[in-house]
């Protein structure tokens, strides 16, 4: 069987798709993985609508991505506010690799937004596909791609 | 300035997202990374409409991540294939890294519908955030993002 006679059904990048292929979604981690935890802070940071937000956190809520916790501000009530989970985390790789490509394509004159470092040498990081043995970073050709047990046929 | 204070107008992140984050965007990469490059390869593998397809392809290809090459069946006419470019080919990372939050995450107990080997010596790719300097693979907790000199106010 080849790729294309294999069904997409339960491919990961679908999958993951499924859970935060949404535009605003993916937006709202970049400010989580920044530091941004309140509804009113990503509401004015992102300038997306409250019904979307508020639909958005909770949908990644429920996928286990953000944990809800509580802070209180003085004379005010208590809220919640948002932490990436460890499988919130694991999307961090995803996100700088996004970035990484606007960097590299659509980065104006004035130069980086962030920039970010390894703290302790304070060389710059980047995102490689790398041999998990070797740990040497891997072009493309240097990869090759196999159909695995899951592969099923396409109907 | 504080990452809340500054304008997301000109984020990476979001500047990729403007190109390629439509969820039928990054199904056609998944695919063109997988060796398909004809509009009815696409259409049938991935099921998304004709008039979506060519709109996507008219896109891509206008941004330089696709290129078009002529093929010809034989009896057939002319027509295009869809290559990746090297602009192309530097999303390969992003999609990789979607690509394994999806194994991690949502894998269905038949396992891995592609398995992804360094060819030379068989063992499994992964992708991380490395040092750029010692090349190891770093948590995002030993890295620190400041804003850099592209950072605007947020009006």
């Amino acid at each position: 069987m080849e790729w294309l006679e294999a069904s997409t059904e339960n491919c990961p990048v679908q999958r993951t798709l499924d859970v935060v292929g949404d535009r605003w979604t993916l937006l709202i981690l970049r400010d989580a993985v920044n530091g941004v935890h309140r509804f009113d802070d990503f509401h004015r940071h992102i300038g997306l609508s409250e019904a979307v937000l508020s639909d958005r956190l909770r949908k990644l809520t429920s996928a286990g991505i953000l944990r809800t916790a509580p802070y209180r501000e003085p004379g005010s009530r208590s809220r919640n506010e948002y932490r990436l989970t460890r499988k919130g985390w694991d999307l961090w790789p995803a996100l700088m690799a996004l970035s990484q490509w606007g960097e590299a394509y659509t980065l104006g004159p004035e130069g980086p937004v962030l920039n970010v470092h390894h703290t302790e040498c304070g060389a710059a990081v980047r995102v490689v596909v790398e041999c998990s043995t070797e740990h040497s970073a891997l072009a493309h050709e240097e990869v090759t791609a196999r159909l695995g047990p899951g592969a099923r046929r396409r109907s």
